[in-house]
């Protein structure tokens, strides 16, 4: 530590302690002056004034800032104009871009020119981010399957998507599953047996992408590997778009055994 | 590094990295979870606005910040309102406190009931928190001895005080110099040679106080040592005041050891 040390921060209702890891591991492997942490605040205004400020680098917000600190920025990747939320601030000599790397990622991870329709699983926050993604890789037949039936058929008409309570009987090329579905903990009783999807469309996808990142292997990952079907987890996901928000803080690029050791570390609490 | 750990900080228009090693070389020492990161700003406002919204716990403050941050604190302790000059902010749930720890370091190292007078060279902010000191700890008879002739007197006014503009022929229980004179580099043509305050004011002092912390034994501390005259060097001054800071945020009192070394440690950049 020293006055040339660049900070970087997140701003998050309730902190954990991964981002912290993270970040901290990558900077002392690839010996860069940086050091993270994480902050909670009562006060977002303020907080991104400060940013200003003292200089801090970058800011990872989580809810509930991701849509609040929008009019506080001078600017907007298209990751985060897609969406309208961010999750990534870059400060750049008091010029605050704000980006969305969960966008940034799923896109890197669909796959390229083998169908243009897909099935997607939920319609939060993360669901947005995956339709984006799905739009900004030329996929013009998005089918959004949520239960809300208020917050679904939003998302879909925002994105020129079409709305379904419940993907059953749908098919698509990708099939994304973007709710809280197979992950640990999240529903003691279901949710580790059933997959978001039913068999006949993960049978029938080219790609099952999962947002869930823990358990890597969720039931509908688990499915899809049973019939050979390719698969991105959210375990995936989650170490991209750590990584895209790493780049762009820095200006340097973990490689993946980098990246796989930060995540290991950061979980390790 | 966790979402636990505490943020101190320094506002200073051009940083030094020995407040960061200072605290930092501590918080190992003391197994304490803070980290300490060294700032400049081009907006004072913004940067204490941050602080309350980030919950920085303190931030120590450089020229030319001391007075400027007056008005954006909540309140003042008396260290600080003596002199109107802050060098200490403490960040209590929202609530900033100002303090000047240069003032309780001084106060703390003069001598207790051992005489009423004191002649003090210089002016500026160093002098004021000098003869706020002074007042505090009794002294009534202090004449500031200073070449600069607003300051000098404007000083003097301020806080009671006569003003001369040399010490010579003047004679005193308590000398302090609070002028660069001895410092090293700050004239090395004169000021290695000559001390701050004539020999025969030295021999006849009861205490000499030097704030210029480099090097430790200034010509005026030797000439002290040579009469038997009892001295605080500028290096005591330096590390109480850090120490002080230290204490303020994190409760803890390092002992004379634990600051020694960490004084040896920020000096080694």
């Amino acid at each position: 530590m020293d006055r040339r040390t660049r900070l970087c921060i997140s701003l998050a209702a309730r902190p954990s302690d991964v981002g912290t890891r993270f970040h901290n591991f990558l900077y002392a492997e690839l010996g860069l002056n940086f050091v993270y942490k994480a902050f909670t605040t009562g006060d977002l205004a303020g907080a991104v004034t400060g940013i200003r400020a003292l200089g801090i680098r970058g800011c990872g917000v989580s809810m509930p800032y991701k849509q609040d600190v929008l009019p506080m920025l001078d600017g907007l990747d298209p990751s985060a104009e897609a969406i309208g939320a961010v999750n990534t601030i870059v400060n750049d000599d008091g010029t605050l871009t704000g980006y969305n790397t969960d966008v940034l990622a799923v896109q890197a991870l669909l796959p390229v020119g083998t169908g243009r329709s897909a099935l997607v699983a939920g319609s939060g926050g993360m669901a947005s981010a995956v339709v984006a993604a799905l739009r900004r890789s030329g996929f013009d037949d998005i089918v959004i399957a949520a239960r809300n039936e208020e917050a679904g058929p939003a998302l879909a008409e925002r994105c020129g998507a079409r709305w379904v309570p419940d993907p059953g009987g749908h098919r698509a090329d990708v099939l994304v599953n973007a709710t809280p579905i197979g992950m640990a903990g999240a529903d003691p009783d279901a949710a580790v047996a059933d997959p978001a999807f039913p068999r006949a469309a993960v049978s029938a996808a080219h790609t099952v992408v999962d947002v869930v990142a823990s358990p890597p292997r969720t039931p509908l990952i688990a499915l899809a590997e049973e019939f050979g079907v390719r698969t991105v987890t959210g375990d995936a996901v989650m170490a991209l778009q750590a990584a895209e928000q790493f780049r762009l803080y820095t200006g340097t690029r973990p490689d993946d055994d980098q990246v796989r050791r930060a995540r290991e570390y950061s979980r390790r609490t």
